[in-house]
């Protein structure tokens, strides 16, 4: 980073009013603001840290993209998974360095940045969708982040399978994810991990059916709630505005062998 | 996988009324547990998703730990940082592989092992604590793990300074994170993040004075509620009891120069 | 209530530790407290707000019970309403003085404490359960708390119906709460309002469905989530624990002509 | 209600798309809606629970007013307290028919209107705010809502003390409200319940530090959250937005005589 920024480079500018804008860096370019335009070249050369002007003398800090900005800022025909969820996604399923994944139900993409974040530099996250319009734009949204190599994108429905064996974590974006289980069973490695996002009470109890039907163990259903503070000397409060909803997350394992048990009944063990 | 679990390895055992025991395969190594005895060399051999069963015959689920089960049953001489919480933390900074991450406050190392899993193959983390025997549970916690080689540990207080330069993240972890403020910003590159963990509203803001005053941006603050449901047929629910409060997490980004503006102030945006 | 306390007055006892009694003045009465008993007739004659001394020498403040102290505190047999959502009901409903209602699944009456308060003087209440026992607990927890003139008790199923007509508000606690869907339309006068409480999804989709068959209008659901927050001077948060679900509340009004239109979808408007 | 309504009513008009209005009947009065025209002369005659229609045949419920729509629909120079917080208000503190309260602060007299309606019908709610143009406000949404002959209006600081003594209950919706509190105390019966609404932590902090001061006892402060559920067969969730904070609420106590005690402290107990 120490020689600046080149073409190409990804950046995400930011002003002081909280506005962001995430370019990548081209000959010519030039940004259009709410506080003026920004030229890409003026960029070009700087340091990540460092401040740009607007036409107008308006201050840009220039910043490394995140993977929180990257998703956030995907070009979307879809609903996202919010970076609140697919961060407990990485942690609940263990996606790590080397793993190899399925996500099914792609959408815009938003979830691949973090799952292709995390299989990095080895792994590899096979994406499928049946709508071959969602994957071409999470395939443009994985490629303006730099991940491409790490993603595989198919165009198919989960009903009829995935081709992979073995893998380490499947998450199921689907509006009747349930349909995918059977096919996630069998790709999965014995210990492999599932997760599954859906807004609705009722696709979560039939999912959690089907989980169990087909063997999953160690199943658990989670929403997580995620409220900004206003932080200002002396008066400090909860902002006044809320996301209430974005969906449920269910996790479960894969297991080898039927367990033989009376229905799995969460207790109700309070964890954080 | 495929040829079965060797002494050494780490098992997380489930027992289908939800309890789960970590352990590492030993030589005679044997396990007690609510539902009788296990012998690790009747789990050496299994695949990961197959059962063993105890003394008294009830069967166990031998399940691969995720980062989550590490994170969940680290020795504690702490409070640690949930799940819930570290998730957030590896999306918003974007730890990622080859980065090299600073974590202040290192407590039992619960945290370590979500950064330290992030950034492998090749990236490091230096964890500082001014408390040996903190230090040294959560050195023993990294290592059952198997993530030591990705450690740094350091017996060091934040108000002395780091060693480390250009480091892309520091995480921050104390009763006073405003005195690590000054070593951070010399140690983070320009547009490298930090964040911050803290139970009470008082330390969020003078938190926030801080890195204002030190020139940090893009600040921010939120908390996480995680709530679980009982999914049963027909009669689902969210659970009566949950987590209340975990700690208030804060987050900005290093700027290499001042930005001329009136004291930022967060407008009321609404985000997942 | 210048002339102090006086045998079969009620009196809440408040420990600084933050522990409460509710007890009624009785000749030659005795409490037992984690900090030394109490003699009733220490108690007599002081005022509410004074201090009373356990025979320890331990304080314990002279209070007059709250509607929530007397609700919190009633002798239960069942899961109760809690002041949170009878709070709501009181507000939503518009129960007032002089108001005809009716409860069914009165439980251990502590809701029935809530709408007694709001119709007096000169209201009534008609509380039905079909559980004799209930509400023969019920009948004690309301005479206890002075409110026995305001309240009819009635050994019935939801399902038989009300013997009551116009009345202003219908309250359903019931497993089943569409069984009483009927009778509420029929004993509730034009623009009455109807209560229910639920800890299910599946009862409240099950719910709703049944008012918008039955006519009713205004139909909206909500929970509502309390949390404490610990105050200490420098270092204030959230509890770390609280309670994250009683019940889902379900709101509606009875139309009396049926209104053409397709099936009512609540619009996803924010309201506090 | 069974002749029906007649010229100076309040009515509710109900559309099924969930738009509602306040009115009162006027001898030639129209109301201008998005679903066209009604003329008051429509509405006069009917009964709550029957419907008019506007000048376009759509249908529109004719309601009676709740105490939940008198406060949302009050005229507003202010914010208000909302029922949410108003309905847990009157629980805690124990507000009922017959009492004396104090309201310091009122605003647009949002709260005025539950705390008149829970003191009807021989009670009195003496209501206290600084600025004239806000108690004129107050006085006609109280007048409107027919409760005018329970509620005293006084233009006065909470500074400079009331003229009231051996109340029941005071409110003090004040931006320090801590200077309400000498004044409330010497207001306020032994025994008294005193209750405060503040959007900061920092305000929280504070006046629970002047209540601990000042001898008030059973000190506490929690938030209420509200969440709306969508429900509809088959696909039901909670919204996907919701009011994330309206303003933490502290309740206490009036003791008559100082607690030899260490600073109160609350435990954490979970309560709902």
């Amino acid at each position: 980073m120490s020689d600046g920024l080149k073409l190409g480079d990804a950046v995400l500018l930011y002003s002081p009013d909280r506005k962001t804008y995430l370019i990548s860096l081209t000959e010519g370019g030039k940004l259009g603001t709410h506080a003026g335009e920004i030229r890409h070249a003026d960029v070009v050369g700087k340091r990540y840290g460092e401040i740009v002007r607007s036409s107008t003398g308006r201050p840009f800090v220039v910043l490394e993209p995140t993977l929180e900005d990257r998703m956030m800022k995907v070009r979307r025909l879809t609903q996202i998974i919010y970076p609140k969820d697919a961060g407990l996604i990485l942690v609940k399923t263990g996606v790590r360095s080397g793993m190899h994944v399925i996500e099914c139900g792609v959408g815009s993409g938003a979830a691949t940045l973090a799952l292709a974040t995390a299989v990095a530099p080895t792994g590899k996250v096979y994406a499928y969708d049946r709508e071959p319009r969602f994957l071409e734009i999470a395939r443009e949204n994985v490629e303006r982040a730099g991940l491409a190599h790490l993603v595989e994108f198919k165009v198919r429905d989960a009903a009829e399978g995935f081709d992979e064996e073995d893998v380490d974590v499947v998450l199921l974006d689907l509006p009747s994810p349930w349909e995918g289980v059977p096919a996630a069973r069998r790709a999965l490695r014995g210990g492999g991990r599932l997760a599954s996002i859906s807004p609705t009470f009722n696709q979560v109890e039939r999912m959690v059916a089907t989980l169990q039907a087909e063997g999953f163990v160690m199943i658990e259903t989670v929403e997580i709630l995620l409220r900004h503070l206003l932080v200002r000397p002396g008066k400090t409060r909860p902002f006044e505005r809320m996301v209430g909803h974005t969906g449920f997350l269910t996790f479960a394992r894969r297991a080898l062998q039927p367990i033989e048990s009376p229905l799995e009944e969460a207790p109700e063990i309070e964890t954080p």
